[in-house]
C-alpha cells in the first residue's frame, strides 16, 4: 500500500498512454477514453496517445502518470524518472520482475479485480464442467464414444482455490453461492466471506487430500512457480480435476499429463500456456481429458478500459486527497 | 390432475416391481426401498420385485400398484387389470402413446421433478458453456487450433426455455439466479417465478427472434415434434445457440447441422439421441461446434429410486385422504 501526501499533479496530470499493435482492441486505450474517465476527477495537462513502437519519448520523459499494456522497464529506468504513477492494464506484472527498476517514487498499480464479474462466472462454468466429467465426455467425442457416467449435483463438492485474490475470490462468490464447500489457500491467511476454510500455503497438501477441485488463481512469483508437480498432483484424490486460470508457470505439466493419462486426475481445464498462442504442434492439444481454453477466462470485450480507467480515477482522487492508492504492486511481494 | 375417493387398497396395497435389467443399477427398485419409502404411509399386503425377463404375471394380475421402469403395455392391458395406479420411474411417457391401453380405472405417474436438482445444475452450465462457445473452442482444439474470441458476461443475455415444466423450471431458477433474462414458452401459459417473459407455443418463432440461446425442455408429443426445423432456425438471431435436454425427436437434425455448418447457430449442446447410445457411425459426432452429451442431464447416480418412490409414498397418502394424485399423465396430453 503506497500512501502519498496529497499532490498537486494528480490534479492536472500529464499522461502517456502506450498501446500494444496487435493486440485486440478491446485493450486499447484512446485519448476519448482518458477523458471521459478521468473528467470528473482531473483534467490533464498533456495527453499522449500512442502504440510503442512510435513512442513519443520526449513526452514519456515528462509524463507523471504512465498507462501501458506492455512496460518497457528499461525505457522506463533510464528516461521516464518523472513518473508518480503507473497504471498497466493487466493484472499480471510477473513478467517484470524483480522490480529493481522502479523508483520508490513511482507507484506502480495493476488491473486486478477489473476481470471479476467475468472469471467468477468462468470459474463456476469451469468447476460444473469438471464436476460433470465434460473434459472426459468431449475427449470421448472424438472417438465417438458414448460412455454414460451419472454425476450427483455438484453443490456440496470440495473446491480448493489456491489464490483468493481478486480472481480467486470472485470465483469463490460464484461457487459458494452455488452450494461449493470452498476452501482457500492465501499468504496472508485472511478470512474471506466466501470461503468455508482459509489456509496459507504451508497447509497446501493437507488441503489437497481434500478437493474435489483444484483452481489455480494465484500471481506467478518464485514462490508459485512449479507448486503442481509431482507429489502435488498424487497428493489429490482418485477422481480429483483442474481448472487453472492463473498462470501457466505453477504447474509441472510433465506432471500433470502423467496424472491425467493414469487416470488419477479425472479433467483439467487449462486457460493459461507458457507460450500464447500455443503452437499447434505442442502436445497438450491431444492429451487426454484436458481441454485447452485460448486464455479467455478473465477479459471481457465491453468495457476492459473503462474499469481500468475507473482504477486510476479512483487513484487520482485519492492521491489528490492524501490516501493511500489501491491495486499497487509490491516489489517485494511481486504482486 | 385424478382426483380419488378414499381407498383403502393403499393402505394395505398389492404391489408389483419390475425392473429392466441391464439397465444402470442406480435405478432398480429393489423391496427394501420399497419398505423404506412407504413404511410411513402404507404396509403392503403384497410385494413383489423381479425383472421384466422373469415376469410373476400371477403376482402382476393381482397388483394394485406397478413399479416399473418400462411398461409392457400390451401385458398391462390384457392382465393387470385391477391397476389402481402405476408409477413410472422415468419422467418421459412418449414411447407408451397413444395411451388408448390404460383403463379410466388406472392412474399412470411419472418421475417428473426427480430430476430437478440435477438438471438445474447442468441447464446453468450448459448455457454458461454456449455463452462462452465452448463448443467452438472444443472443435477447435481438435484442429489444434486457437482462435481467442473474448466473450462479455452472461448475465443479462436472453434465454429461452421451451416447457417450464419439472426441467425447465428447473433450469429457469438457476438462470433467473445467475443473472440471464428468462423467457419461456408453455402450452398453458402460465406465470413462474423463475420466468421473466412466458408466453404460448404460438409465439415460438417470436421468441426465437430474441433468443441468445435456446433450450428445449418440452414433453415429446406430436405438437412438438420437429418444432426445430429449418425455419426455426433461420428464425433465431446469427450466433444463438442451442442446448436440447428434452428428447430427440423436436429437432430436425439435418436442419440443425446445416444451420452450424453456416455459421449461422455458434454451437449447439445435445444430451439426447433418436438411438442411443449414438452409434459410433453416427454423423453426429464429428459435426463443428456440437458436443454430445451421453444422456447425463438430469439423472443423478444417488437417490435417484428414493426420490422416485417418495412421489409413490406421497401420492399413497393422497390416495388414502382422498386428495387429487401429482405427477399424473393426462392420456389426452400424453405428459
Amino acid at each position: 500500500m503506497v500512501t502519498t501526501a496529497p499532490r498537486a499533479w494528480a490534479s492536472a496530470p500529464r499522461i502517456y498512454v502506450e498501446n500494444v499493435r496487435g493486440r485486440d482492441p478491446a485493450y486499447n486505450v484512446s485519448a476519448e477514453a482518458i477523458l471521459r474517465s478521468l473528467h470528473s476527477v482531473c483534467r490533464p495537462a498533456e495527453l499522449t496517445c500512442c502504440f510503442s513502437d512510435e513512442r513519443n519519448l520526449e513526452a514519456l520523459r515528462r509524463a507523471d502518470i504512465l498507462v501501458a499494456g506492455r512496460l518497457d522497464t528499461e525505457v522506463i529506468r533510464s528516461d521516464a524518472r518523472d513518473l508518480k504513477l503507473i497504471q498497466c492494464t493487466s493484472a499480471g506484472v510477473e513478467n517484470y520482475a524483480p522490480f529493481n527498476w522502479l523508483l520508490p517514487t513511482t507507484a506502480l498499480t495493476n488491473a486486478s479485480g477489473v476481470h471479476a464479474a467475468k472469471v467468477g462466472e468462468f470459474g463456476l462454468m469451469a468447476a460444473l464442467m469438471l464436476h460433470e466429467r465434460v473434459p472426459l465426455i468431449a475427449t470421448n467425442q472424438r472417438f465417438h464414444s458414448w460412455k454414460r457416467q451419472l454425476r450427483g449435483v455438484a453443490a456440496g463438492r470440495r473446491a480448493l482455490i489456491y489464490g483468493v485474490g481478486a480472481l480467486g475470490g470472485a470465483v469463490a462468490e460464484r461457487l459458494h453461492s452455488a452450494g461449493f464447500h470452498v476452501s482457500g489457500i492465501r499468504r496472508n491467511g485472511r478470512q474471506h466471506a466466501a470461503v468455508d476454510h482459509m489456509t496459507t500455503p504451508d497447509c497446501f497438501h493437507n488441503e489437497l487430500a481434500q478437493a474435489d477441485i483444484l483452481i489455480l488463481a494465484c500471481p506467478l512469483t518464485p514462490e508459485t512457480r512449479g507448486i503442481m508437480g509431482e507429489r502435488a498432483f498424487a497428493a489429490m484424490p482418485k477422481g480429483a480435476s483442474l481448472l487453472n486460470i492463473a498462470r501457466a508457470g505453477v504447474i509441472d505439466h510433465a506432471a500433470l499429463v502423467s496424472s491425467l493419462v493414469s487416470g488419477h486426475l479425472s479433467g483439467a481445464i487449462l486457460d493459461v500456456f507458457e507460450k500464447e498462442p500455443l503452437p499447434a504442434n505442442a502436445p497438450l492439444w491431444d492429451v487426454p481429458n484436458l481441454m485447452v481454453f485460448p486464455h479467455v477466462s478473465a477479459d471481457a470485450p465491453d468495457g476492459y478500459v473503462d474499469r481500468c480507467l475507473a482504477i486510476l480515477a479512483d487513484n487520482l482522487e485519492r492521491a489528490s486527497s492524501g490516501r493511500p492508492l489501491r491495486n499497487t504492486i509490491d516489489p517485494q511481494l511481486g504482486y
